[in-house]
């Protein structure tokens, strides 16, 4: 299977794996928001009749991987593996939302870009023959993310025009092996490009878009000259949660390169919220993010052939509180996984 | 490649690849204990030279995966990904510790099972043939996980004598696709079964080895029935951090589905530190236990053929801070490995 690696960071699979159903959970705000009837389930309890923020997202972790799992008829019994991750230390949400399934699982850290992280894995699995079905799964909330990296939400601090709105959100992602293809389903995930940690020495945990564009930049590019390709070979490169601050800093840097790709670039945190009306500052964030825009907003326009050909790249802010307060810089990570209709 | 999927969680590798190179990292009291001259690199500073305990344990993980690449002569740039994780949020020593390596690289969270994890993912993308060699890295502090988990060191807090010592050590694994086989290497990893989350409602946090055990427990009986083997099929069955607390309940669990491991069972936690002399209480723990001993203690031994054929399974407890001050209970997941002389 050797020629499926290419370049240094990306692999192109032989045999493609389907992504054959995906779901999305948000909360109120996002209910409100420009994508708010795309969802498949809305909440107007942000707590979603649990106790705590915690619970919360798990329920929504839980109600998403149901969803996406529903929606084809698969069992959680035939899903080999399961990838999922969030925000929150120890990654609990996660721990705590997927533990129902009794699906073999791996743990997966990687901030904002996680949805990218988990899809790569679960692609990759599949495309090994490892199983028939695999699940991809990530979330974020508001209140648990204000909560583990600023406060809790009743000290109603502060926040700068360069801060994001982490999404209440699931999503999940149900990959299948292309030796059973799937009937109705026309969304391959062709290949892969697996982000570096690039550190442009910034430190400012309000300021994650202009963290993150670093990375962004890199994993494009790298994903451009791995796979002999420029900006004209996708209809639309997708990042996460650059934000309004990020996105212009991402084409800055990425002209740099010799690239254009304003005219298709298109961002999830600036998609999910209406930043005039919904007061949102630089847009939306967290794991969550990235995964409900495109299981409600991307994927079926892959499905449909409106869009042929899609790179899609959520970016991750590396840091907790402790990195933070202790002076560190603040990291970022991308990671490229290019959609296909088939 | 289907037949390389065995039962319900467990694959095993057509073209199984090598555990080329592995490397361990410890502080001061891991020196001083049974296996103190068994590790790669000590340090009587358990700073590292840095400024603080999350900086020691990125320090910890560079100097590892510099040392387990530089024991074969392969440089970073060979290695085509990267998995790691540790203990702290936002898993931020693997994030400040691989940076500097440059490889692309997946996050992970696992708890204490995290070294099993990486393993995984990092022979299953070998097998597939995603690249050469794949780099497998987990870490944990005494300092920055009392810190995390507990309090800071300063507070002097007491200890029940169920608490376990968090390792402070850093294990990284080189591991090398069949397709170019390591001529001096003696070691396979020629399968895995992933962990389930297993949940008997315990809610103990100074109690971990009684909330992973039935985790081991679940993840050592399915790799027998997956892969229609006995406790007599492995010369040792080794569990990352159960301690004398979680040895106990794993016998008596593991008894109760008909199989009798005690003869063949070590414990990474009741190995690496002198109960008796060291005050450790219930035994060593983090996710550094399990790979310090796996690469000073346990490798050794398959390469040279004392033993023929291990079941590796470093396990963990799915908790954090917040679920544990919650309210909610401590689900544990084990992974395991199987590591064969060649």
């Amino acid at each position: 299977m050797e020629e499926t690696i290419k370049g240094s960071q990306s692999l192109i699979f032989k045999n493609a794996p389907y992504l054959i159903s995906a779901a999305s959970v948000t909360g109120s705000k996002e209910a409100e928001g420009p994508l708010g009837k795309l969802f498949d389930m809305t909440s107007e309890d942000d707590l979603f009749g649990a106790q705590t923020w915690e619970e919360a997202e798990s329920t929504m972790q839980k109600e998403a991987c149901v969803l996406a799992l529903g929606k084809v008829h698969v069992e959680p019994a035939a899903v080999r593996y399961l990838f999922g991750g969030d925000l929150l230390r120890q990654g609990i949400a996660t721990s705590m939302g997927v533990e129902g399934l009794q699906i073999p699982m791996f743990g997966l850290y990687g901030a904002c870009s996680t949805s990218g992280e988990a899809l790569a894995l679960a692609a990759m699995s599949a495309a090994a023959g490892y199983g028939e079905y695999m699940l991809a799964v990530t979330s974020s909330h508001f209140g648990s993310a204000e909560k583990e990296f600023r406060f809790p939400l009743g000290y109603a601090n502060q926040r700068p025009l360069s801060a994001h709105w982490t999404v209440t959100g699931s999503g999940a992602f149900l990959v299948r092996s292309a030796e059973r293809a799937a009937q109705d389903c026309h969304v391959r995930i062709s290949g892969v490009t697996v982000g570096k940690i690039v550190d442009y020495g910034l430190k400012d945990s309000q300021n994650m878009g202009a963290c993150m564009a670093p990375a962004a930049m890199d994993t494009i590019v790298r994903n451009f000259e791995d796979m002999g390709r420029t900006e004209q070979d996708y209809d639309r490169i997708i990042t996460g949660d650059l934000g309004y601050v990020g996105q212009s800093i991402l084409f800055d840097l990425v002209r740099g390169k010799g690239y254009d790709i304003r005219e298709r670039h298109l961002d999830c945190g600036m998609t999910i919220f209406d930043q005039q009306t919904q007061d949102t500052h630089a847009g939306g964030s967290g794991c969550g993010c990235a995964a409900v825009t495109l299981a409600s907003f991307v994927l079926p326009k892959i499905e449909k052939g409106e869009w042929k050909r899609v790179l899609f790249v959520p970016t991750g802010a590396l840091m907790s509180t402790v990195s933070f307060n202790e002076g560190a810089s603040v990291p970022g990570i991308a990671h490229g996984i290019v959609l296909e209709h088939c």
